[in-house]
């Protein structure tokens, strides 16, 4: 059952019946994808979300030499897109692909005005994914601007549990801001600390 | 005419008519406040955006230090709030203050969806407002992950042309996530640069 995972997350975040779930979902696209596959590139229009209903995903961009800058993570059950690419139509700056094999459901504009069309409160639904977007990317600036490397790691230990053990080092430091060897060093001092207590 | 820019404003973005602009805005809240104001505190739930029509805020956060770090400057035709505080009325990891005397046009759910009842194309321009908030901040997120203090600068001057010689430096050292010091010398080298060419 590809779309199991997400009916569960859409009918816990709506009240949309069986019926109109299948309805809303008769044509739509699921894919399962290798590890590495590419699903943005920088430069085109971002035409989707991604729904990740297994696997893990990664939103980066690259500096002027290249270097790679994970700007999001997206395990089960998170959408990932580039929101304003879509809107305004233009190039995105960034890159999704896949750090695990995965699968997918794509998410367009059609399906989310299908949705609204179906069941009034999707459209609230969506404006409330939209705005824990913002609240999120509010407080990943703050972070990057004023937390230390310990608090860094702290929250995205609370935001994605598990994905210490998913995630290369070097991605997970390049998320958090911080060198490798600062994460390195601060996973050792938060261990000696719960040691300790 | 205390709304003159706000008018201006808002017809270069909208059709509205002038009646349209007056019913709109007959009990539009508008304050003339001094420098050093406070308009939003941190843990208060943000009930407004703020227009400046005149003068320039700033929003802001503090760290466990007490330090100031911020987020956002908003000089004139701006607009700047905490979204996700007013739309999950929580409270808001926020300050926003004037750092200069300002003139400012308070805006809340109700005008907007006065707005959106009058003009239906409204909806459509708070909408296109909020992805561009969006981009601005995602923006921000990768210059603070991978871009030089140079980089950083000349992406400031680029969005707040004037703000150089009307912002405290040390404001604008925080906004670049980077030290006075090194503000001071990118400034220095950057003159270097232009006077060479």
């Amino acid at each position: 059952m590809p779309l199991e995972n997400f009916k569960r997350y859409i009918q816990h975040h709506t009240q949309l019946s069986d019926t109109h779930f299948n309805e809303l979902t008769r044509n739509i696209r699921v894919e399962v994808v290798k590890k590495h596959t590419r699903l943005l590139n920088q430069g085109e229009v971002c035409r989707f979300s991604f729904f990740v209903s297994k696997g893990l995903l990664r939103l980066y961009t690259l500096d002027q030499q290249g270097k790679e800058f994970v700007i999001q993570f997206a395990p089960e059950d998170w959408i990932v897109g580039d929101r304003s690419s879509a809107y305004f139509n233009q190039a995105s700056d960034y890159f999704i692909d896949c750090i695990e094999d995965s699968e997918i459901v794509f998410i367009d504009k059609q399906l989310i005005d299908k949705a609204s069309d179906i069941d009034k409160n999707f459209r609230t639904y969506f404006d409330t994914l939209l705005h824990n977007h913002i609240r999120h990317i509010q407080k990943r600036i703050s972070f990057l601007l004023c937390a230390t490397a310990e608090q860094r790691y702290m929250e995205f230990v609370n935001l994605y549990p598990d994905l210490m053990l998913r995630a290369p080092q070097w991605m997970i430091a390049s998320y958090l801001g911080i060198t490798p060897e600062s994460l390195s060093r601060v996973r050792k001092e938060l261990a000696k600390k719960h040691f300790k207590l």
